[in-house]
């Protein structure tokens, strides 16, 4: 098959698992060149070992991708996309055309440069920023478990295995992903480590020498090394890697990056960019390969279909499982794969409304949520839970949220632990997974640290809903490291996020209700630590949030100034308001809980809310962005600044966000 | 001494640690009793292990606190603040005043909630968000290690102690640093870890159960553990650390949280509540303590004083050996201690310029960047770099900075690994350290892995410079993943970071000027992947970067219409005006590289340069906040949601992103 020496040193291990991998290899050799773009060291790489697993393991049935319980298959490497689309490819997804494949990188395609969920079938998650696709996985494998809780095994019982390089194990989210998943023995987790000792910038040992098995082991994964291109060595460390249950696995196979590329194998040149025609010619040739560029021979093509549909038995059998289940249990398994709601959610929205209309309260709008996320979770099963070590300060834990996930019980509530980005990334895992409603907590100012799976969730369009208290420097004492001030506009600014930063219990309660309706599209809750009183009293069914913005109070008739507030400084405003109305001004209170769902309502209606009055903004926060509502930051009542370390009344008064502040900056205005 | 069963055992292995400690745990009490706010829990329990620390080991003079050769004491739990104000305090930092400790947590003073680097001198640097604190110090030991390189142990030979807790451990950057540090061996750093096995949701153990001293080890440390109350063992363990040079140390300290509390101690209820004024008098009891609030035994005091004196022989050594090296290396070094730039600084700057408009260069300003730095470096011996294993893709490494930093040669340039947050805090620990001007690369897109340390840089005033390139879709091929939209945006809603985005050669070299100069300042450059022309081309030695914009072109006179771009579009804004100007418009180019620096200049100034005509902005990224300068978002060619996967060309035009956009909207305003 090949003279190659290394190249037939590996081949004769199992020559058929071999050929097989080789038309990944040639797959990936050919799009990259195509593309005159990408990465095809790592599929060449990790080759082997893909066509083990999809060949012998992974249950899946490429005719029906959203098989709710076929095993999850993350690339976290994702620059290795063209070992993934060429999976896809070979094993029959519908959708993943060789003409999609010879468009790799190309616009329209749906083979973009690093897989990119919603895409194609089969892409389960997006990855590419690397460490997110191990922590996803996490999330997925916790989500798994959940379900398996609820609706039993013979539903819900898959594995997830994950591919990693260097970089995933570099970035600080792999090891907060290891750690947690380890500790709460996620024993479904499988993953694979591309040991193959190159990164971009060269040799591994550039930047990196630890011993990562002992490493793994030390955070209480069953860790086992193989021969990454020994398909005997693969296969029966995966089987041993799914018949330890009490663990998550590692195996480390150790690889050659660009594996068949004569001169470029092993080394940083076959990581990021094409091989080149004669490499690339050389590389086949080394291998056998002689079809044409994109052409898999036919045999072996059938074979790779064979494989696809490997698991259609299973899924049969699966199906007829589901049929023969109680049929309510059938119809909620539906109505939670389809992501639809309750029957009985809008009746407990209704109700809880209803009481905060009966009995006005004064709370912080973290506790708002934590009353919102209490009366509305008896009719969402599915909601699921957690928080980054902050629970009693996020109060994101209640009643019936309350039974911790650990080793031994699939609780609805997480303690992720110190690990903002690890959490924020598993949430997505949950939501991707599928019937289940994540959300976790921390404090508003380390979304810094969780920010790009905060990203990540919009550019997935996933439902995730990221609940972030001490929302300003309300905060009070513990300083300019921990109140945030260019937050809100920092996450304004992420394409398809939905940022709510509620007023008081009302429209906290509209946001969790916006949050949790937004199957597509994450939100973020910004609230506070402080108390405000309830600014919402006449009682009414209609969630004005979901409006963005809307005239709260109107003093007098017509409009001399608006202002525009959220969160907790709308209170601010309205109480300025009244010294104004007093002074005869007719002033409208803009509460404007989301610029985002504001800014998609019609015309007629932004322009009735804003008016054609003078305008000034009040928000505890930097003053970034709000030139959109108002004509120049001097319009604004925030922050110029980072804040500082003392009570909160106190920082409110020093950084001048105050009634006074307010009722001065208006009069002038007015006058002018 | 007390009769509390737990304490009498400990305060017996060591009286006068004890005693000495005990004064640490008193303020602690005391001042977070006084600000009703606070963590009594973590210096109580680290109250033992730093008296150690300060009395037997660390290098210091409190009435020198700047002296360069002391050892850096990093605190990166930085909510068990008290502890550090305490020790400041009881050694005789001159503005540690009892009166300061007493107004911890409140407005005015230099006790934040958390340390805060400028506040007081003996704060090395700014902790609290969890796990930067370590990678800081990483930074600050390959800083002491490449200064001994270049000015010998006699002037350069100190330790960098770092405390920390379970939540450093937990974080991700945590993991980085220590991977880090153990790959480059560096023997000076010290880390206690208060492994007191309690967080603020409870026990550690609901979310972390690994092996500690295992990862360690695994990633290369030499690890000892210990009883964290035993003056003893602590002795030794340091001692130990301290001789064992070509690894880092790692001391796991078995402690209590909150000790002596008597029926807080060890839980959580200890960690970031005040005790309460019962519990506060118990623990005082317990500890045999008895006098007032605030007051400290004169005896131990001065005790404590004597301690702050103990390194003054030492420091005063040190300074007869800077007084006996040549003069040359005296006047470098205090010269690099002071940042100020060297004599032929300016006269390379010079020299670069004009070799630019001599013969003006077409070229991505990433390489643009890299040539800026090949011809200021030969004058800035202080400046050192590195990448986040991107070093072909930014471009970081030149000729003179080129020797890799490894566990043998303290080179010039450090592979940070894929670990872009550990980077970004290491690049602060090396400015904090003194002596050298350092900088790092990413992609744009990755600076919200690093985001939280870039804001500790501008909450420090540090002068780190973040390099940070393939800044807009015009990375092409790698796709949304890897395309920065809104980080423009976010970075610029940072108080305190200067965000320079050069449109060619010219205007990057004025921008790396400009971080060099900034000292006080983090600078980060947004640099192209594609290639751009030299739009300057009328020599002079002005930096009109540093304006932050300025009119680069004015086509007739008057204007009816004012484009405004920064980075590669103000070359297609260039194109755009050529075109508009045949039609008879009266256009100005305004290209605008940074909005911190023209905000920062004069009315007039700015007046002049936006003028009166109607406005349109040009940039590649989210239109976020444009809305200062332009009247709507309207008047914005950019993007409204994420990027692609295809070449970058491509992109621009189906993003529309195009001198045609750019002339029909400017046709349209200019009508209107």
């Amino acid at each position: 098959m090949s003279n190659h020496p290394a190249v037939a040193s590996k081949s004769a291990l199992n020559p058929r698992n071999f050929a097989l991998a080789n038309c990944l290899r040639a797959l990936a050799i050919d799009a990259v060149e195509a593309a005159k773009s990408g990465h095809p060291g790592a599929p060449m790489g990790m080759a082997d070992a893909a066509t083990v697993l999809f060949r012998n393991h992974l249950k899946f049935d490429a005719s029906a991708p959203n098989w709710p319980d076929r095993d999850r298959f993350v690339l976290s490497n994702g620059h290795a996309s063209m070992l993934l689309y060429g999976l896809l490819h070979l094993t029959g997804y519908e959708d993943m055309t060789i003409e999609q494949v010879r468009n790799f990188r190309q616009w329209g395609s749906i083979t973009a440069g690093h897989p990119e969920y919603g895409h194609a079938t089969g892409i389960e998650t997006t990855t590419g920023p690397l460490g997110q696709g191990i922590a996803t996985a996490v999330g997925m494998a916790i989500a798994e478990r959940q379900l398996a809780a609820e609706f039993g095994d013979e539903l819900v019982d898959h594995n997830t295995y994950v591919f990693l390089g260097d970089g995933c194990l570099q970035e600080g989210i792999g090891q907060e992903a290891i750690s947690l998943a380890g500790h709460l023995g996620l024993g479904k987790l499988v993953v694979l480590y591309d040991d193959n000792q190159i990164t971009i910038d060269g040799p591994t040992s550039i930047s990196f020498s630890e011993n990562v098995p002992a490493r793994f082991e030390a955070c209480g994964w069953h860790v086992q090394s193989c021969d990454g291109h020994d398909a005997h060595q693969l296969d029966s460390a995966i089987r041993a890697a799914k018949a330890r249950t009490d663990k998550p696995s590692m195996i480390a196979m150790r690889t050659v990056i660009g594996f068949g590329a004569p001169t470029k194998a092993g080394t940083a040149s076959a990581h990021g960019a094409p091989l080149g025609d004669q490499e690339a010619a050389s590389a086949k040739e080394a291998l056998g390969w002689t079809a044409a560029p994109f052409v898999i021979p036919s045999e072996l093509l059938a074979e790779w279909r064979s494989i696809g549909a490997r698991g259609r038995a299973a899924r049969q059998d699966w199906e007829k499982r589901l049929a023969a289940v109680p049929v309510d249990t059938r119809a909620e398994f539906e109505r939670r794969q389809a992501g639809a709601l309750p029957s009985g959610y809008g009746e407990a929205l209704r109700k809880s409304r209803a009481s905060l209309f009966a009995e006005p309260k004064k709370a912080a709008t973290r506790k708002a949520s934590q009353m919102a996320i209490e009366t509305l979770v008896p009719a969402l099963p599915e909601l699921v839970g957690g928080s980054a070590d902050l629970t009693h300060s996020n109060l994101t834990r209640v009643k019936l949220i309350d039974t911790q996930f650990t080793r031994d019980i699939a609780g609805r509530y997480i303690g992720f632990g110190v690990r903002e980005f690890g959490m924020a990334a598993a949430l997505n895992g949950i939501g991707l997974h599928g019937g289940l409603i994540p959300y976790g907590g921390t404090f508003l100012v380390f979304s810094d640290y969780a920010r790009n799976a905060i990203r990540l969730a919009a550019l997935m369009r996933l439902g995730t809903i990221f609940v972030m208290t001490h929302d300003s420097i309300g905060l009070g004492e513990d300083g300019p490291t921990h109140q945030p001030i260019e937050h809100l506009a920092s996450l304004r600014a992420i394409p398809g996020l939905t940022v709510l930063r509620p007023a008081d219990t009302i429209e906290t309660l509209e946001a969790w209700d916006i949050a949790i309706r937004n199957r597509r599209t994450p939100s973020l809750l910004a609230l506070s630590r402080q108390d405000v009183p309830q600014l919402r009293l006449e009682a009414g069914d209609e969630n004005l949030t979901a409006k963005g913005a809307y005239v709260l109070r109107q003093f007098g008739s017509g409009r001399d100034v608006t202002l525009i507030a959220t969160g907790t400084e709308v209170s601010i405003a309205v109480e300025a308001a009244e010294v104004l109305a007093k002074d005869g001004l007719a002033v409208a209170v803009v509460s404007m809980p989301s610029w985002e769902l504001f800014d998609a309502q019609p015309v007629a209606y932004r322009a009735d809310v804003l008016g054609q009055a003078p305008r000034i903004a009040i928000e505890a926060a930097g003053k970034f962005g709000w030139t959109r509502y108002v004509a120049s930051e001097d319009e604004v009542i925030g922050m110029n600044g980072f804040g500082a370390s003392a009570p909160a009344d106190r920082l409110y008064k020093e950084f001048g966000i105050t009634k006074e502040a307010i009722v001065e900056r208006a009069r002038n205005l007015a006058k002018a």
